[in-house]
């Protein structure tokens, strides 16, 4: 048990590009620079108290409304929408608009998740319904919702209307995936299919999104945005595969979840479902054990020690559920490269992209 | 208390201008005809469970699944956009994405709404999230906001971005509304103007939306739109006294609400606020009645019989707060009216418009 306990903070790496990491990290910055503080002007046009419940939700304050430089994200889709932009020729600049519209409705989807999941932690702190109350996070959801749509369409271009089709078509996508996520709670068996494409809608449209909003911003055609689309949809798999891997084996001081979260939640994720799709006895082993967790009120479960934890860790890993995300993770990640072939990007653009999915898959967080 | 008793029935009309009843009818009608299918449609593209959720939202469905034919609403926002498009000189027909849309935000509101104010009942049936969960109220909800763009947006026109920034805004608008709403159900007093302000948010903005979206639609420019905005906007304030005098003295089986069923639910409607806003003897009765009221606990609040709330009912009446609240619902009417005038429109649908709102003051549900 212990060298599954010990293996909990190790690297869940499944491939190790050369990741140019200081390249990656200017990158992010970049993202971050720009768009945060058109990303604050928007959500101060919210009224009062939804402005400071968005503000709280972000990071900028703490419940007191005091100032606060909080955790607010790894800011990918940011730094994706605006190499993005420069994917079909503009300056980097003409994606910001989409950049903040993405990180809106991100932020829109987390509000509500987090209430519907009864999720009461996220980032290191309390989520708004747990501070704020459910109204407020239904509330400042469908407000930035709505900004985001705002922000767009306020550009009274052609293109700016054709990329909130695309952002409205995402969300419409991350719904359905939310949708597919809580009825899989409630059933006994989901196969490798439906959670594949239940993270597809739920990671991968808006990364997709991202990933192509300010080529079409930038006055890119159909089929260098439907290209960079596909980019982000097998990066937001490659990343969700990794997510999956850190919600159980990743380090909780680097991800600033609870140890074994997603089992915690009996979560079916990818390491899950493909465990249990095999048929040696650890997977039968661990579809005893899960079917007899369910039955398990969540006070019950509560009382859980690490060891039980672990064991379903292992077994989960015995049955090849690890190797099996990990590889998964590698194949989306070069799918999503191998897309970006298949249209003239300029050099440098292909290489940021390509360094942005290299640090997906080897995030620690 | 007989006569507050027996008064409840009676009509609460502020104004009688000579309705064309068939003609009313007839718009009205016609908004459902060529709206509910496309609207129908559109609700269709949701994935299970969400389009079943969504259908017994509308009434289409009942709890088990099964065809209905239940009340489905007034439907004025439908008629309203389909005269709004023939205002432009272009077929009714144009205005069909433009009601969709905006019934689709419409009922994105009501199905947050009802779970945010811990509503049990609408249209004489349970809510959603009483007869689904919360989870599917927020998922739904958020759905058909998404899908109020994705309708617009898939025309493919300038004039639908145009569309799609106007309902934008409205929804940011009845957002704002609904968070005053709520922090005004916690504050002691509220002034008629916070009321008025409330309202014009959370009524006013969506209807100004329908009644100038069929215009945009059909390539109207922004005076045209702007104008048909405003006459929207005091048809709203009117149509919401009129709500606000039906939540005191409306009929229950009109309604569909309980008797006094504002007063139950302790809202700080405009005839209670314009009350309170007098300095007679009854106003100061009622408002110490009312912060009496605001110390008791729901159930204690669900103990009262029917003659406390008609005393409530009598004091609102004898401080002025009905009288000022019809006559506020005629000025609204007659200001909705007058802006007609300020643009040039063909002469069927200024009568149309105009007899819409007649309609709008003398409705008894």
């Amino acid at each position: 048990m212990s060298t599954i306990a010990e293996n909990r903070g190790e690297p869940v790496t499944p491939v190790t590009p050369a990741v140019d990491t200081a390249g990656v990290a200017a990158l992010l910055e970049r993202g971050r620079t720009l768009t945060t503080p058109v990303l604050r002007a928007a959500v101060a046009r919210l009224a009062p108290p939804m402005d400071a419940v968005a503000a709280y939700h972000f990071g900028w304050i703490d419940a007191e409304g005091r100032p606060t430089a909080a955790d607010s994200g790894k800011a990918i889709r940011p730094a994706l929408a605006l190499i993005s932009a420069e994917g079909a020729g503009a300056p980097a600049g003409t994606g910001i608009p989409g950049a903040v519209a993405v990180e809106l409705v991100h932020n829109f989807s987390l509000l509500h998740d987090d209430l519907m999941d009864g999720d009461e932690q996220r980032r290191h702190r309390d989520t708004v319904w747990k501070v704020h109350g459910p109204a407020q996070a239904i509330l400042v959801g469908d407000a930035l919702f709505a900004l985001a749509g705002e922000i767009l369409l306020e550009l009274g271009t052609v293109e700016a209307g054709r990329a909130t089709r695309r952002l409205t078509a995402a969300t419409l996508r991350l719904i359905d995936g939310q949708a597919q996520d809580i009825a899989y709670e409630h059933r006994e068996r989901v196969s490798v299919a439906e959670c594949l494409e239940m993270e597809g809608n739920k990671t991968g449209a808006l990364l997709a999104c991202a990933a192509s909003i300010g080529a079409v911003l930038g006055g890119a055609d159909d089929r260098t945005a439907d290209t960079l689309e596909r980019y982000g949809h097998h990066l937001g798999l490659a990343f969700q595969a990794v997510d999956d891997l850190l919600g159980i084996w990743g380090d909780p001081v680097a991800t600033g979840k609870q140890a074994w979260s997603d089992l915690r939640q009996r979560k079916k994720s990818l390491p899950v479902v493909a465990a249990l799709a095999d048929d040696g006895p650890a997977a039968r082993k661990l579809a005893d054990l899960l079917a007899a967790d369910a039955k398990k009120t969540d006070a019950e479960f509560m009382d859980f020690d690490e060891a039980e934890f672990a064991a379903r860790a292992a077994l989960i890993e015995q049955a090849g559920g690890r190797d099996w995300t990990s590889e998964e993770a590698r194949r989306q990640h070069a799918t999503a490269v191998a897309a970006l072939s298949d249209v003239d990007l300029p050099e440098r653009v292909r290489a940021e992209l390509t360094a942005l999915a290299d640090f997906v898959v080897v995030r620690q967080r």
